[in-house]
């Protein structure tokens, strides 16, 4: 029975629910605050070259990014911005840690469907007690009896959720919204993947397309997954 | 065989390797920093209130305690901390994240020791990318098939672990420098646990000392180990 043996795997940000929204919505906070220092383009292109930067000592997820905005508001305004203006940061980012998590289109209605008939599992990164939170609130957790929250999604990684859940990559097929994070390196490791793209990605996770035929998929939304899985013969 | 049936877990921080040191030489520095607006135990005790309120929403780790750091130091300085104090902070974080991993006394020797005979595995909480780096920079990952880094150490967390892993309590072995996150709910749970303190363990680890004859020992040194697992029959 083919269809048992599929082990599906999710991303979540931006590909179960509503992620870079709330950042961008920060992001328009932030360079409303630092208007007066620099125009909108240098302040975005200043705090994305600090968060590259800081990716290597904090990883990904809400606290890393406020510390980034802390350290690129100082130097953006040259010392200058108060420390009001930097306790409001903070308080920026306390409020998206707390933001309600709103669930992308289909997505309730799609994982009822699928998780009677195929092993479903939650691969994402981020921070450890924000993304834990998040699933909680979602309503979801409980269609995800594994649940996978790594620092970096990259080929090491995904190779060490198979081998330890014993999962063949002929039968691993990963859905999520980052060409880079979630599919190139399930493809690259012999696995099937569903690219769901959402639109306003994060310029960090754009990459070319993959060409993997019969192995790579496309998809508007998550409500096509189901048949997509139908046509496949699962 | 007995002895090849128990699985012996390991805290990470102050167990394995230096962690509240380091914490504390950053406490030194902060004091300091503080030191015009408020006498030093007003400024542990405001900085302790802070990390515990902000504990639900940030978790544990550097991270965290650097965005409770800043919030701190505005609010102790009435909003009279300088944008460059605030940057010395954050760079301070840094340093601490960036900071060399040193092994406790006879650590190395235990699990090697240990290892050709036991099943280890590492269960320690905080920062994601902060343990795992800790993990890799310590030299001690080889001995750590299993890694389990948590949001919270609490009876629930350590019974999903064996669950997962199928261990049943009685084959479970904790060892830890925290009574209230490595002992108490392993106890709890029917598992055996060894309490090596760490002198100055964080305040917000501290608890009672539990009754479990048989099941509960305190060590000085882990080199106290191998030894009372020989004595266990194991």
């Amino acid at each position: 029975m083919p269809s048992r043996e599929l082990v599906i795997a999710f991303d979540a940000d931006d590909t179960l629910w509503h992620n870079e929204t709330i950042f961008e919505h920060v992001h328009l906070r932030y360079r409303d605050m630092l208007a007066r220092y620099h125009d909108a383009a240098t302040v975005d292109r200043t705090l994305f070259a600090t968060e590259m930067r800081n990716l290597e000592p904090y990883g990904y997820g809400v606290k890393g990014f406020m510390l980034s905005a802390i350290e690129t508001a100082i130097e953006l305004s040259d010392g200058k911005i108060s420390a009001g203006e930097i306790h409001r940061l903070i308080a920026l980012g306390r409020d998206m840690l707390a933001h309600p998590v709103e669930l992308l289109d289909g997505v309730a209605e799609t994982l009822d469907a699928l998780a009677s008939a195929h092993s479903l599992v939650l691969i994402t990164k981020g921070d450890l007690r924000d993304q834990e939170r998040k699933l909680a609130r979602s309503g979801l957790a409980h269609h995800f009896p594994r649940v996978e929250i790594l620092s970096e999604k990259n080929e090491s990684a995904y190779a060490a959720i198979l081998r330890r859940h014993a999962i063949d990559p002929e039968n691993f097929l990963m859905v999520g919204n980052s060409l880079k994070s979630d599919i190139a390196p399930v493809l690259a490791l012999g696995g099937s993947a569903v690219h769901v793209p959402y639109p306003p990605t994060w310029a960090h996770e754009h990459a070319e397309p993959p060409r993997a035929p019969g192995r790579f998929f496309e998809l508007a939304s998550l409500r096509e997954l189901p048949p997509l899985l139908t046509r496949l013969g699962h």
